[in-house]
């Protein structure tokens, strides 16, 4: 009954389904899980945050699904798919945080947002998949056999979070290195590079405050940190706190990247200020 | 009065409209078509299956077509637009099987679905264009100008598939070749090739219980059959039938299209085994 | 009074929203833009018309932006956000012409509906930010912080046309060059490929009819013009008005744009015809 209760509360009548996965748009991969999504919920408002994240690169999907969940109301659902694993025995995995539930496998996708304070994170059980009726289910397009149905049935309330699967925590902690905060300062490296050839570090901008006159450093290339692109002309080189809140390499009306040579995996510091 | 009621007894809510063309994303081609199926049928709830076939890749595009059609539910409708020919004196089809229709030009895009058992395939007649009031035609545009607005009126229901046009059986055939079943085996082509690399041939999984032993050959490649990626480690290339139903060749965490050096075309054998 | 009344009497119940970026598809740009657009306004209907905009290429967002609103019904809002002075003080704009609302930065990209006649022009007032709420804005995704809000509210009628600013003159014009008719004929430049490779010009169809015997010359190149594609075997180049209204250099079942070397800027010509 608590869990009827809970479900009829917590209830939002056109929830947000938010999805991100390596899928790409040019197969009809994505259509076929709003299919699946759409037919057990009709009211879900599906919003693509991206299919483009590279096959494999679960950090950087695991960077934009925490990201930008935020900017979604609590009552909101987020499917993660980069799943090199699928077809393997690997779990999926709900994560429940701040009234936002979290779908995708067990492979660090869903770390940043398992690690939030408070969070609940469980193994989806393989027996609801049977007690749902996703019988229909191939061996590699999980996305349309299992996550897309089992993300529609919990949008539209007709499938709790508590019911997925028991609590734990032993979910797969992310494969990469964290930020180090050290008395020189601090280290991270690129995690991604967008549409505009800005660099993300993984450093966020609290970190900025743990460093005196903090000067950011990308693949060895001191940057003068500034608030906004405007504040230097065309084809200068800047460091700023970005959009996302952490730190990030640009170059005005440029691309960062190509000017600088960097790509995902390339050293970030933030060094204690000589001047 | 029968059509009348057929239709009110047929219709759905909300019906789903998928789109599966050749513009890209890069220009405005598919948001006019969607605004021109929204505006006749604001319900509709319109699915991008895919927009990134080849332009003329008529036979890829039927394959998606035909696969993806069936994850919707009956009183969907399917528009395909390929087409080669806009402009030039070819008619547009509409074919209704199983509860769904489906609307493109006559040029073998839709062939699979029209050699259905039981399809209904229509010739549109020119008529109809100018009883509904499709006055706005340009030479070129023919998705934004004719096609976007029919698929609207028949998702809204103002618009019968029995109104279209006379039924007929002398559709464009498509111009591919069949997959040949002989004593020493199956051969087929690869069609396309997926985000992933993933080869897909023509060749479905009913084939592979005609042959003894199965042993598919991908381009000269002889490919251990397995079930699902995770049977093999990274690197390793295989042949499996693919969440689509079709024999495809993978490489594990990796593209085979790039290591066995495949595209469109290829030819696929499955062999009677020696073992 | 008046301004509600106003409102409610053009209110639509689930207006169109369409939107023009260059933010590209592989970033969770446009997903973000889109959640603050429907947590405003939850009816919205959003359609994409291109986040493909090369960065910075204001005039062919702009083209765009002008071509394709009268595919939507009055009452629709169009957003459009191809913005390299981002966080400087450049100004935002609104635009309202023929029951439309246009919403951008204002660089020119609004220019051309800015110029039709009787469009009301204003600079959003930066004190209707504070008062409608919109605290959380970062320097450089003006897109997620303040346009998409802005145009949510306005399509949800909690804010007015009216409300947003002071009507003004002097907007920024557009910095590319217009179109030049001369006795010897008309002179335009290429502004965009499509994906078929079509070389879109800035030359509308009105300018043809100032030409005797209209010859059009792309790059150097003299196209016969004819009405559509099909008149002429594959392989063919020519000219023709294309379904944007616009002079345009094609290749039957081919690229104008690889075949003939144009891209964006390339010199158009319509001479008087010697024939």
């Amino acid at each position: 009954m608590t869990g009827a209760a809970e479900r009829q509360a917590g209830a939002v009548a056109a929830p947000f389904v938010t999805l991100t996965t390596d899928f790409g748009l040019d197969d009809p991969f994505v259509g076929l899980v709003k299919a699946r999504i759409l037919a057990a919920c009709p009211a879900a408002r599906i919003v693509d945050l991206t299919h483009a994240i590279p096959p494999y690169a679960i950090e950087a999907g695991a960077f934009w699904i925490e990201r930008c969940s935020d900017w979604f109301p609590p009552g909101s659902f987020h499917l993660g798919i980069v799943d090199p694993g699928v077809g393997t025995s690997r779990r999926l995995l709900a994560v429940g945080t701040g009234g936002h539930v979290f779908l995708g496998p067990d492979n660090g996708l869903l770390g940043p947002v398992a690690a939030r304070c408070g969070a609940v994170v469980r193994w989806v059980d393989a027996a609801i998949l049977g007690r749902i009726g996703l019988s229909r289910v191939s061996a590699t397009f999980h996305g349309r056999d299992i996550l897309g149905p089992l993300v529609g049935l919990l949008a539209a309330g007709r499938l709790a979070f508590e019911d997925l699967g028991a609590a734990t925590e032993a979910w797969h902690r992310p494969d990469w290195p964290d930020v180090e905060a050290g008395p020189e300062g601090v280290r991270g490296r690129v995690i991604l590079v967008d549409r505009f050839g800005n660099c993300f570090s993984n450093i966020k901008s609290d970190a900025l405050k743990l460093v005196e006159d903090p000067e950011p450093v990308f693949g060895g290339h001191s940057l003068p940190l500034v608030r906004t692109y405007g504040e230097r002309p065309a084809g200068s080189l800047v460091a700023l706190v970005n959009s996302f809140d952490v730190v990030e390499a640009a170059c005005v009306a440029g691309s960062a990247a190509n000017r600088l040579k960097l790509g995902p995996g390339a050293p970030v510091e933030i060094r204690r200020g000589t001047g």
